[in-house]
């Protein structure tokens, strides 16, 4: 393979990224998403951006990974709330501006095709990519290529119901594994116990700036010892867990791999997660799965775009 | 396609099939599971079976779906509870009694190949099958292909935790889907709810013998008007509905077809399964959904087995 150009489209920043045949990125070049108003000039100055990091290299491929739901048969943006975008024909546009061969898809299933590309051991077929960010998403490998669904939408994993009638999610559902485990209503979830009196040290980080209650502070005032969050984190593992434990029931995945900010504090509910799943009825399932946080998450939207 | 044998090998009974291009039984012979102690002697029988059906035609395939796990690429058995087999290697001594080529596979597999052959429109390439009998399974079809997974078990929809701490299920976890909807289950807590004051005319049923409430007898009395009845029902609807809402999220596929004896009670929980199927947030996937009941349960797992 020679070289390829990954971009990775979110709502704040697109990287655009030289990959190597080592699946290595070789250059990489950040654009500010709010500098361009409409897609067709963010497409114009992306395809300046490919094409300066492309000379000198023989480029023919540029994969495109799209924070939103994506047809990418068709290489159309459905809805990308965060770039406010609707029914977009990204690809159509993007390739008016260069030559090679355009791919456009979701970046939840970007991600997990880079994982699956770079992590994981030859011979390995099905994956499951759970991304643990503000929500939460992921993307399905089976038979060793992205599975997309009906429509297209599939691996919607942030939105199962884990506890019928229960807490209120973003997407207007109750009980949605995100409305546990997703960072933002980590945070939100956290702030209600305080308000309603729990004993903690982040009630002064809260009451200081609401704002900084985040996955981050209570994973810190965690590895501090304090008990209150510990017990957060054992309970994302617990959902997590469980969600997970379900996913096996499924898909007999042979990897699961967990990414996004929430999954940096693996350590402190990995442990939580591994009881609950390996504690099914059906062992041989749950026991054979590799669970594995994702290396290098910031990289996989760039490789894993370029290898579409 | 020439004529086929298909052999549906379940607890009770073996039914052997001749099957023709069009995919219709057009010879159907039953061999009582229990007359034969051994998988060798059970295996020379089928065969015996399988030669006389196939008289004067052009048979090479024969396929056989097994109420089991098994190791469809090996044809081994692994664990078959109704059978009291345990690592059967039963392609190859099957095999050794009859010439063509043989196929093992799960009979909840095997069933969902035959429904997605026979009952799904052409370019329909993603199914579940979710069969409701004395337990709950399925089976599940991606890209036109039997979904099987790492290794072999996926498509556990029986045992996905619906209700955290919820109901025991006799697998030995809590709140599994079969607990809520399985037939035996369904009769168990019928029988609970009864011992615990329900008012309903199956009280009289129960009570003359507690073997004939059934899921049967639960929807006799509920098309007869029984309030409690048409209540157990509903909440079979809502916990269907539920769980179909997940399994859409995460397989987004084009058909979900209900089979097994359970299902036969459409009319009383379809309207609620749906109702909580459609009224997810993310409506796009779950509309979707084409919702069936299968067609010929009972030919099934001859036509399926038959096209493996």
């Amino acid at each position: 393979m020679a070289f390829r150009i990954g971009i990775d489209l979110g709502g704040t920043n697109v990287k655009v990224g030289l990959v190597n045949s080592r699946l290595q990125i070789v250059k990489e070049q950040t654009v500010r998403t709010s500098g361009f108003q409409k897609p067709e000039s963010l497409a114009k100055e992306l395809a300046l951006v490919s094409k300066a990091l492309s000379k000198g290299h023989d480029v023919s491929h540029i994969g495109i990974g799209v924070a939103g739901d994506t047809d990418s048969k068709n290489g159309i943006v459905r809805v990308a709330p965060n770039l406010k975008w609707k029914n977009v024909p990204f690809k159509k546009v993007f390739q008016s501006h260069i030559s090679g061969h355009v791919t456009v898809d979701n970046d939840a299933n970007v991600a997990a095709w880079g994982i699956y590309n770079t992590q994981t051991p030859k011979g390995v077929k099905h994956i499951l990519v759970l991304t643990l960010g503000t929500g939460v998403g992921g993307g399905i490998i089976i038979d060793g290529k992205i599975y997309r669904g009906g429509t297209g939408s599939a691996g919607e994993f942030g939105h199962l119901t884990i506890v019928p009638n229960g807490l209120p999610c973003n997407c207007g559902d109750k009980g949605c594994l995100e409305a546990y485990v997703g960072g933002l209503n980590l945070s939100r979830n956290v702030a209600k116990a305080i308000l309603e009196g729990a004993k903690t040290r982040l009630k002064k980080i809260y009451k200081r700036a609401p704002s900084e209650l985040t996955p981050h502070s209570i994973f810190v005032a965690a590895k501090e010892g304090d008990a209150f969050a510990l017990k957060v984190w054992k309970e994302v593992g617990d959902n997590l867990g469980m969600a997970i434990g379900n996913l096996a029931y499924l898909f007999n995945p042979e990897m699961v791999f967990l990414t996004g900010g929430v999954a940096q504090a693996g350590e402190l509910f990995l442990k939580p997660l591994s009881e609950k799943l390996i504690n099914r009825a059906f062992e041989t399932i749950t026991q054979s799965i590799v669970l594995k946080v994702a290396k290098n998450p910031n990289q996989m939207g760039v490789i894993g775009a370029a290898l579409l």
